[in-house]
């Protein structure tokens, strides 16, 4: 079942990422008796980090919370279509469910490049459920990649 | 130019990693002057994060120690063929040249499965270096799992 509020909280995280000069990508994880267990927007500037993408970091700290390397019937919901990096690190944690908003053409590695989880080396598929809340993800990237070209034109 | 002795303290981290009872892999970065910058071991189930593989631990250590989230010039040296996350993350972090040991059929991304390297959505392609060390990496694992199923075997 797709609780739109997940979504709702994951463009919140995506939009405090941007205020913060991050790509605005957030990501939630949620507990099989629905609590939310982490929360995350990109840090990779501020943690001088390239794999601190907003789902990674959610499920760093869903794990450490739960004190296991594995998410069992955990679902993550994410703004943006996973990078490989992160469909790995999905596959891995064993989520059960995927929520993602806008389609990544450029980086994604689920529908698009890598795709991850259609190689038998990803020892686990969530299910996967695309385009929840796309066109709010779609529009904040927008905003924030015309204001860093408009920046750099500026000089 | 490969210097073995990257690769022997690769395998160094790799050996001690078994011994603390993770899967024995071990990786090594190198800055553009030839300086060991970081050196990791997996660490997955210390940590309790799906994340925690040896090059991921030895390249976000770098990124802190440059105060960048990305390593320019740096070389990667890891014992096993990298996974889908690792190499992506590899390619986030610009890592220069990228020398590994094993390959790795049954988990590996770089020349199995996602290929995460062969797609234009990985925006930075290492040169990359395979066979180092191979036998001596593999024997490691071997020995590893074999010990695993014997104890698995005994209950």
């Amino acid at each position: 079942m797709v609780f739109k509020s997940h979504m709702f909280q994951a463009l919140d995280e995506a939009r405090a990422a941007g205020v913060r000069g991050e790509v605005p990508v957030g990501a939630v994880v949620v507990a099989p008796d629905g609590r939310v267990v982490a929360a995350a927007g990109n840090r990779t500037r501020e943690l001088c980090d390239p794999s601190a993408h907003a789902e990674m970091l959610a499920i760093r700290a869903a794990c450490a919370a739960a004190g296991s390397e594995r998410l069992t019937g955990h679902d993550l919901y994410v703004t943006l279509e996973p990078c490989a990096m992160c469909a790995a690190v999905i596959a891995a944690a064993r989520i059960a469910r995927l929520y993602y908003g806008a389609a990544d053409p450029k980086s994604g590695g689920v529908a698009h490049g890598a795709r991850v989880f259609s190689h038998p080396q990803a020892h686990h598929v969530p299910q996967i459920y695309d385009g929840i809340g796309a066109e709010d993800s779609a529009a904040l990237l927008r905003t924030f990649f015309a204001a860093a070209r408009d920046s750099a034109a500026k000089g």
